[in-house]
């Protein structure tokens, strides 16, 4: 079914005419480290060895967000992409099959876009650990992603690419997951405290945003939400698997924020996201009581089959990319394409 | 003394038109670890223990290059900008000054401009150490960065910001220095290799570059000219820490590569620096001895002081910038600047 039957979407081929293109980094902290022995290295080859004291001050628990900031953006608010689990801000720049990612589609849909790496993820940097960062880095096997993102069920998964047994239907370009696990960056399950920190610093400083996220990022975006609900103007939670744990009072605070919860295919199959998906349920119906307008997609249920967790890389993700961008207009955050139907019209759904 | 006097610079509030943005991951490997014990973890609040298995496939030592493709470039190929040690794409990508940075610059003067984040640094990712990233990671302290960076002498560090004492005189925004140091990512000493290989792999499917190089990165900016010197067109050595460790007769084939080699100020006063400079200057003879074009901009000796190591985030970084888009069109590398001379002038300096 036509989400938004007949609505045009961006042509790829349009050109990005930006104002401003560049990045910072927000949030974080001085701390320092003693007592720990030193040792030679020599940074470069053909370079002399140097005595390395690894204690001293370092800078750490900060997060990275990088903007492309329109000439004329057709949108109130910038889009600020987060990121989930074991994952950075790439999410949105890039898809496996190679074309250009939400952070270009939305650009040319006339949004300024900021792409968030969390604390501890890709150009955010990483701390010491466990000096800095408490317990381990979880790096994440291509297995446990193969089925943790749903591109085939349990048992599932093969090292050749060739014997894998992806979902029937999957839109996820699996003959490039390999490619896209190269994307992958290793986590701590102790950060999130500093993580929310930056995210919040981020939205009190240069927000309002409308929020894009997904997976765990769907937990920040909440309670960022709920820390700073002037300056966030929608949420749209791309299959989230966390939510904000507060009273249910305090969920009233997000009155004003439009929510859209968006839901891939085969969530059923998967251990945890049979449990994941009634959590969820029960956290919308939590914000609706608050009167919260929350908006779902259950994709399939709307006849959208195949889609995978990682919904914005999928073969319909454009289309899909191009729905979102007719809600955020209905929400009344950004005007309407002033282009001609494309390809990518949400039509073809 | 002006470089190239009375050149124009582009406008930092001149336009950016885009006809693609986005990234890739390009080397890499797939590698399996077994036989170590799972353990059971939280992936996010309010969500299920799910027990994690370390063990399994991954994708490891890939690279991370981020692209900005003009509408109507002016160069005749994208420059290539290579960090140094310990640091990721982000070095060209915006100042502790908070302005934007070399990218911007570079894109607004007509250049393509592709961002690598090298093996383990940034967005590349990094893999399980000691199982993959053989030895440890090392974590550069401020005080270490301070020194090395060349902000200010040996034994001029201190915590307290307004206790440092810089250089003088002295470019670099040392009151942003905390903030410029969130930049820093953790490194290996063992990864060069998959690193060389994976830049060597990009020349080879994306070249031919321009290149920009800092520091550490100029090692491999030099191996990959020599791996590919067909897929290289010039070579801008910014402060090189590395050179190529290879018989002379090699470096001629380096004889189609134009080098500029550019230093800032203090180098005398750091003991490594003060090792690297004859080293240097031994390679440039050599290389010139083969019959490869190398200039050389020794600041200070040309009247320009107080340049620190990240010469591209000092207070005159953008007249460099110019100065280095001037030097390529010398090389025939890109069309002179249509555009009216500008604050950034060179002759302002």
């Amino acid at each position: 079914m036509p989400l938004y039957p007949d609505q045009p979407a961006p042509l790829l081929d349009d050109a990005i005419t930006l104002r401003q293109l560049g990045s910072m980094h927000i949030g974080g902290r001085s701390a320092s480290l003693s007592g720990l022995p030193a040792r030679d290295i020599t940074y470069s080859p053909g370079g002399p060895a140097v005595s390395l004291d690894p204690n001293g001050d370092f800078e750490i628990e900060q997060m990275y967000v990088q903007f492309a900031q329109l000439l004329k953006p057709r949108a109130s608010h910038p889009l600020l992409m987060m990121h989930g689990g074991g994952m950075s801000g790439v999410t949105y720049e890039t898809k496996p099959c190679r074309r250009p990612g939400w952070q270009a589609f939305f650009l040319r849909a006339g949004h300024d876009v900021w792409l968030a790496d969390a604390v501890e993820r890709g150009r955010a940097s990483w701390a010491r650990s466990p000096e800095f960062f408490r317990g381990e880095a979880v790096f994440r096997s291509k297995q446990e992603a193969w089925e943790l993102f749903r591109m085939g069920p349990p048992g599932s998964w093969h090292a050749e690419p060739s014997m894998r047994q992806a979902h029937d239907p999957m839109r996820f370009p699996v003959s490039a997951f390999d490619r896209f696990m190269k994307q992958s960056v290793p986590r701590w399950t102790s950060n999130d405290a500093a993580t929310q920190a930056a995210y919040n610093e981020l939205a009190r400083l240069h927000g309002p945003f409308v929020i894009v996220a997904h997976s765990q990022g769907c937990h920040f975006a909440f309670h960022m939400a709920l820390a700073h609900p002037e300056k966030v103007r929608a949420i749209v939670a791309l299959e989230p698997s966390g939510l904000a744990q507060v009273p249910d009072a305090h969920l009233s605070r997000l009155k004003a924020i439009p929510h859209l919860f968006v839901w891939g295919d085969h969530l059923m199959g998967h251990p945890l996201w049979s449990q994941l998906g009634p959590r969820l349920q029960a956290y919308r119906q939590r914000l609706q009581a608050q009167g919260v307008q929350v908006d779902e997609w259950d994709l399939p249920a709307l006849g959208i089959r195949g889609n995978s967790h990682m919904l914005m890389m999928d073969d319909n993700s454009d289309e899909l990319a191009a729905h979102v961008h007719h809600w955020l207009h209905e929400q009344g955050l950004c005007q309407a394409d002033d282009q001609a139907p494309s390809a990518l019209s949400s039509a073809s759904l």
